[in-house]
Formats: C-alpha cells, structure tokens, sequence
C-alpha cells in the first residue's frame, strides 16, 4: 500500500478564511469587486518574494532564500499528484500561466468528465467523477513515493479532514482580515483530533503544521 | 496621558473559537452539556502544567518554567487593571477561587451598578455602566505604569478591537476544534490592520502576538 500522506497547505486570514469575499468565476475580471484581489494579495504576500515562487512562475531572478523559501520548496517537492475542487480548476484555469506551476498530474473533482488535459512543463489535469475516495485511489496510484496534496478549495479540504483522509496540513497564518469569504474550518470539524507537528516563526507569517491522530 | 497599552491575550482553537458551544451562565454545573468542560480544558491544557499557574492557583508546587511559563508571568506582570464583561464576571464570579486570580483592580462593563467588591489577594471588581470608554478612561488611571488587558469575552474584545481601542494582542493557537462557540473575530474587524511582533512556537501551543497599526 502506498505510503504517501494525504495534506493540505494553505494560507489562512486571521479570522479563518482561505479566501476572500468576491473571489469567484463570475468576479475573474473585476479584482475591485469587494476589493477580493487586493485581499489576496495581502494574504498571499510572504509568497511573492520567495525565490522559489519567483522562480516556478517565472517572476525574475532574486527573492528571499530563508526559511520560508525552504517551506514553499519543499512543499512543491514532496508533492507527487494534487487534487482540487471544481471551482478552484475553472478559475486557475483562466489566471494560471500556460506551463500550470504544478508539474505533476492534477486530480479534478467533477460531476462533468472531460478529456484529460496536458499542460507544458509536466501538469496534466485528470477529471474525477466518482467521488473523493476514487480520486483519493487514483491520486494514490500517481503519487509514487512522494504525497498527495489537497490543493483546495476549503469544501474539498473539509470533505477530506472530516471523511478522515488527511494525515497532515500546514497552515500559514497571514495577519489579515477578511471579515467573510471561504472558512478552512465548518462546524463538522468538531471531532478532529490534532497534535502540532512544527511551529515556524517568520516576519510576516506563522507557519505550524499539525499531524491528524488516527 | 497614560502609556499603558490595552492588549488582550486568548487561546483560540483552530476553528477560531475563544471559548466552547455550552459554557454559560446556564449550563455552569452541567459540564458535560455540549461537554463544554472538557473542551475547554483542552483549549487551556498548556497552560495547567505551567508553574505560574500552578503557583498562582495554588494547585501545587512543581510546573514547568519554560518559555510557556514565562509568558504567562510576563502577561500577569505586565497587566495593571483588566477589563471584562457582565457575562464573564458573572461564569468567574461562580468559579474563581475566593482568592481572584487577577490581583489588581477589574472593571466589570454592567448596566446595572453595584457596590464594588473586594476579595483578599488585591482584587476588587469595579462596576462600570457608561460603556467601553468610560471603562477604559477608568483603566488608564488605576493602570499606573502597567498596561490594561481586556480579559474577555469575545463581544467585549471585538467592541474594543473594531472601535481602534487596541493596541496589541496575542492568540495562543491550541490544536483543538470547537464546531461552535465563541468566535474571537466577528465580521465587523475586516478592517483592522495588523503585524507580526513576535511568534514563539511550542509543543502545545502557539503563540502569536500582533501590533495593531493605527
């Protein structure tokens, strides 16, 4: 049986939100609509100056090299396969470059199957109808020695914590506000138990992964 | 004018609940409704085996005396007068030890005045009914050197955290899920701004302390 672990990586605002208020399909191409890129931005902000960010999306040379760049790498090269909800795919679809900053074949939770789509520079999207367990067997089948992370959006997170598939995750914790938009955590968390695995101290964000108890 | 700062100091769980579904007023001798009790304990579990508390409690010698501990002393030493609400005297009032644990002057925000009440130790609830700023004007004058922390509960951080009032808080992140409660953050502090001072990691818990930037 495969050895990979089940995780997820996400940045969280301060009063729980993985994303902003507004940042959906429909909203694509008006970022002042609740100001929901501008949110983002700040959420996401100890990322954009990471060398190894700079460097996968072809930002130019330069950026930061401490730990927090070590985070992020070693995060992309213990993945081997991701798996992400519908909406999450149909709005990268439109925003990320034509090289996809995967590099590894992505599992696409659908109710529509489609034929499997392949990037430049390694990401192949396959689309899944049967359900997060199938794509879980699938995901297992791909991940070869390395794991299978969770890429989002938070209702395909919580399917997976609260079913509980997800051995770890990291939460990088942004001092932003959101006031609404998608919570990581809903109310049927309630019977997670969790241990800290490692706490990382950074200037702009706080790092800490937990392990799930089985 | 006074240099005191007004801070507060939670432990949330992961779900960004400062205190569980159940523990009220209502349910104060029933801890095994929405086993509010032990939820709470597993919130505050880091801090039990903390010699200051240990000591402060008189629970007993012993305790450890690390950087965990340390905290506590300095948020203790640091704090000259705290602020709570109504509903939080009213659990304490039923909880705390004849002894109070605050050791300092209280003001409790009320609509209804009562004489104020001294307990042995150096602890004496004032009760307060014009409102946050009143209360805070009072804190300013009986906190001398030492800063003002508002003690809880949530609604009461949040009055003084969406009104400006703030000007540092920490939230000690414990590994625990609450499904419901009392959330730290209401919808209300979207526009709050917000940095990093300080993060310490540990084996229990995190600690994060923030500036707020005025």
């Amino acid at each position: 049986m495969s050895k990979s672990k089940l995780f997820f990586d996400v940045a969280s605002s301060l009063d729980g939100f993985i994303a902003p208020e507004g940042m959906e399909l429909a909203h694509a191409n008006d970022p002042e609509f609740k100001r929901w890129m501008s949110q983002w931005t700040k959420l996401q902000n100890w990322v954009f100056h990471q060398q190894f960010f700079r460097k996968s999306l072809k930002l130019g040379d330069g950026g930061e090299t401490g730990r927090d760049n070590r985070m992020l790498e070693e995060t992309f090269n213990r993945t081997g396969v991701s798996i992400m909800g519908k909406r999450m795919f149909e709005g990268g679809e439109r925003f990320w470059p034509e090289e996809a900053p995967f590099h590894t074949p992505v599992l696409v939770l659908t109710h529509h199957v489609r034929e499997h789509w392949e990037r430049p520079g390694g990401t192949t999207f396959y689309f899944v109808k049967d359900g997060i367990e199938a794509a879980l067997a699938k995901a297992r089948k791909a991940a070869g020695n390395r794991d299978i992370r969770i890429a989002g959006g938070a209702n395909v997170i919580q399917q997976y914590l609260n079913a509980g598939f997800v051995d770890e995750f990291t939460i990088h914790y942004s001092p932003v506000f959101f006031g609404h938009g998608s919570p990581l955590f809903s109310a049927t968390s309630l019977g997670l138990k969790v241990k800290i695995k490692e706490a990382v101290a950074s200037k702009e964000v706080t790092h800490v992964t937990f392990v799930v108890e089985k």
